[in-house]
């Protein structure tokens, strides 16, 4: 790796590259699980939306029987819930802790209940509040645009007999994924600054370039590597479908909050910049440098 | 490549890599220029700074003989300007018109004058005002820490008489680089956006993150790939000088004021996170989305 540190190429960026390159060969490689347990039967709630069948896949290609409960099955719960070994609930935010208070009703005490939403707290202690078995809470780090867990990080936060869930941990393990363990508060914690405040800058920076009227493809021609990269990351959120780019912003007071915390650390930059205050931004720099360059 | 685009690869990004590892390879192969052309006398002021070492390296190893003239080298400013063949003014933006009125006043009439500084209306117009002689703005797109051109952007301002510059920017691109030619009002509109609202922002997400005392070793665990590439963005940031970095953002009147327009962005879409307007958020989501996707 030394010849790609002595260019100037992070390790990081080429393990990325080398794990996606996997990932699309790897694809056509797992036919069945590497695992010889018996097979489960699992359901999927909103297992039809894009996160949800890309479990299905990863699942049914395990040799796993899936099955899906979309929001007009819900006179088949009984049979789609009450036999089923895992229950894994995948819709919007603003709706899981509904969703996991319906289906907990349906469930066998031997049932192990997880969702896959991207906050934690007020998930895992809705399913601990209504279900009596095995409980997790899980945050697949990537979007339904990826083909499998290869190079990809999956938090798992762990409820309630946690040993019920080891044969999906070691699953997402072995097709090359990677398995974060964390408290749900932790996780929240972390996804305020991961998640929403960064969907935040790069949505704002989005609609400044388009109220800019920016030239972006004449501005990639001209541009440094690192304006490249930010414009690849901001293309990306706005592949996205809005109402999750929203839903992720919005989802926690704790979220809003840093939110406005981080539009005032802007306008006080800002200010300096509009004051020429030269004095003032190299003093921020030099204070802010410390702790940057402290880090990982 | 079509692996690489099923992986969700960006082409871009593998290129860059490839490029990078050229880039530390070619560096023991070229010892001569490929050019068999006249040697040519070249003065770099500003020489011994981090970017002026670059040129002068560069310039040395294609067997051109390169003086530096520094701060303290005024009194040798008839020996060292008076009889080369190009100079190249590498100074601090904010010393760049002084320097160049200064030198004009040694140089010979046959004398090329070009600047390598990250803005080109004034100092192309200062070079055409004090210099009858061949003129070319340029604008390096990396920092003094890469170890070639390949796979750099340099933006050519020409000025008057562009082929007495036309052996170095053809080394330029003999040694893997690319010449962008702009003119300098085109080139400064497009750094406001790609170097001066993007320093502001990286730097205020620096600032907010010290703030905030985010963990962020432990945040790049728990992290998505495209927080992993913006941390390592604002890194390289904070890597740099901070005179640099203010510099880029207060260089001109057009960027303090660009950068007030982002930070009025900024305020107003938090203002609707502020209020939870989910529908105004979508709203702006969905105009930008249409400006973002139609772009490169």
């Amino acid at each position: 790796m030394s010849l790609l540190a002595e260019a100037g190429v992070p390790e990081s960026l080429w393990a990325n590259i080398v794990q996606s390159c996997f990932a699309k060969r790897s694809q056509d490689v797992f036919t069945s699980s590497t695992h010889n347990v018996a097979p489960q039967k699992i359901t999927i709630i909103g297992g039809r939306g894009r996160m949800g069948r890309f479990f299905t896949n990863q699942l049914a290609s395990a040799d796993r029987t899936v099955s899906v409960l979309e929001s007009e099955d819900w006179d088949r719960a009984d049979e789609l819930l009450g036999s089923a070994d895992l229950v894994m609930v995948s819709v919007p935010i603003e709706w899981t802790t509904e969703v996991i208070k319906r289906a907990a009703q349906y469930l066998a005490p031997t049932t192990a209940l997880c969702d896959i939403t991207s906050l934690k707290v007020e998930p895992v202690q809705a399913m601990l509040d209504h279900h009596s078995g095995p409980v997790m809470g899980l945050h697949p780090m990537f979007g339904p645009n990826v083909k499998s867990f290869v190079g990809e990080k999956v938090v798992a936060c762990p409820g309630r007999n946690e040993e019920s869930f080891q044969w999906l941990l070691e699953l997402i393990e072995d097709r090359g994924g990677e398995v974060i363990v964390s408290t749900p508060e932790e996780h929240d914690r972390m996804m305020v600054i991961i998640q929403a405040t960064r969907h935040f800058s790069r949505f704002s920076v989005g609609v400044f370039l388009a109220q800019e009227k920016v030239d972006i493809e004449r501005s990639l021609l001209m541009s440094s590597p690192s304006y490249r990269q930010e414009i690849e990351i901001i293309k990306r959120l706005f592949a996205q479908n809005p109402n999750l780019c929203v839903d992720i912003m919005l989802a926690t007071p704790e979220r809003c909050q840093a939110i406005a915390r981080l539009a005032d650390t802007y306008d006080r930059v800002a200010m300096l910049v509009a004051r020429k205050d030269r004095e003032g931004l190299i003093k921020e720099f030099e204070t802010c440098q410390n702790f940057i360059l402290k880090m990982a």
